[in-house]
């Protein structure tokens, strides 16, 4: 065996985006080994800008391809590596996924991520000022929509998208995750989605996000306890 | 033949949205007839908000369903309607066309698209007030630069993704015609780019967009015209 060409993935990141934690469970869910480098990709460094002229994380080194795009690499991985599958087989089920990540990776991003993690978190990280009130509050409001939306959902079905698990709950969780690691999300809305959550958390996936740390932003001690 | 269960397509849209250009681009290509509605969804109808609570267009009414999310339909449309492939097979393939849909859709759309058509076209028809000029400045820095790294993609490349036409092309060329049809593309800037805009410009599946009328905003001549 050739070491040097070693499965192992590469993966630049930071450790709070959603886009970055959703490509992180799915290695880990089909338990491709990843290292991880933190990438603070707001600096611009040159090397880190050939790598990415997008100048965005994630950036997965994998299969001597560099790749970017969250949801491109997850389909990529998801191809390569069908078990255990996180897109059902049938278009319409298919579908349904894709529509919820998409969901959560631009509307729920707009409206709630960029509300709060970015302004509470990214702002003070990147010397970028304080939050902006009005922003924060905004976020606050359409969360607990977002949230209400979970619940429907969920009382509809298992999980987000369907009766399995998916890439729907990754992109969901990813999201959720970081802005519980700042205590926006109030799990007392709905125990059905806390229940969501609950179980998806208890995943050995979840283990290394529910380890993160960020410098000046200590998690509540919640964050990474799976009996919330 | 029981035509009330017609497999006809309807299809909620604004003209010159590119998520709606893109659908459109894809069922013309697969010789999927659609009839066109068009959907003032800023003003937030009762009735679009049942058939969408994201309040967005495109909506596809196709094989009883109603689905949202462009991107995801048309990986719907691709599933059930594989010829033409507008996807590669190889899961290599497939992941350079979705990065590119992904670069057109968010960094293109929010760098150029949001910055220059919804500045001058959609403010006005939504009664939303006038242009920001430090927008409109940054969208004509930034369409340069895009349209710079197209051509570098075309320099190694037949089309936009390998040596096929596939998705990315559609996506792509679905947010340049919309800024064509407000004459925000300089097309002297590479004749890479131009000569690849004249071969899908000239395709079947562009005619109904190329006849695409806004009131109060009539297309330039060059817009419709094939030797532009």
């Amino acid at each position: 065996m050739d070491y040097s060409q070693s499965a192992m993935a590469k993966l630049y990141h930071v450790p709070l985006s959603p886009f970055c934690r959703k490509v992180r469970l799915v290695l880990a869910e089909k338990k491709i080994e990843v290292e991880l480098v933190e990438e603070k990709y707001w600096e611009e460094s040159p090397d880190f800008l050939r790598r990415n002229p997008a100048a965005k994380v994630p950036i997965l080194k994998f299969d001597g391809k560099t790749m970017a795009e969250s949801t491109p690499i997850c389909e990529y991985i998801e191809e390569k590596h069908p078990e255990p599958a996180l897109l059902p087989r049938s278009a319409e089920g298919r579908y349904e996924v894709r529509r919820l990540v998409n969901w959560f990776d631009d509307k729920f991003h707009n409206e709630v991520t960029s509300k709060l993690l970015y302004e509470r978190v990214n702002k003070k990280v990147m010397k970028k000022g304080f939050p902006d009130s009005t922003n924060v509050k905004a976020g606050a409001r359409a969360v607990k929509y977002h949230l209400d939306y979970m619940a429907w959902l969920l009382d509809h079905r298992r999980w987000l998208a369907g009766d399995v698990m998916t890439l729907a709950d990754f992109a969901a969780a990813a999201h959720l995750s970081s802005l519980d690691y700042i205590s926006d999300v109030d799990w007392n809305r709905s125990d059905t989605v806390k229940d969501w959550y609950a179980k998806i958390k208890s995943r050995p996936a979840f283990r290394s996000i529910l380890a993160d740390q960020v410098p000046g932003f200590p998690p509540p001690a919640h964050y990474a306890d799976l009996d919330f």
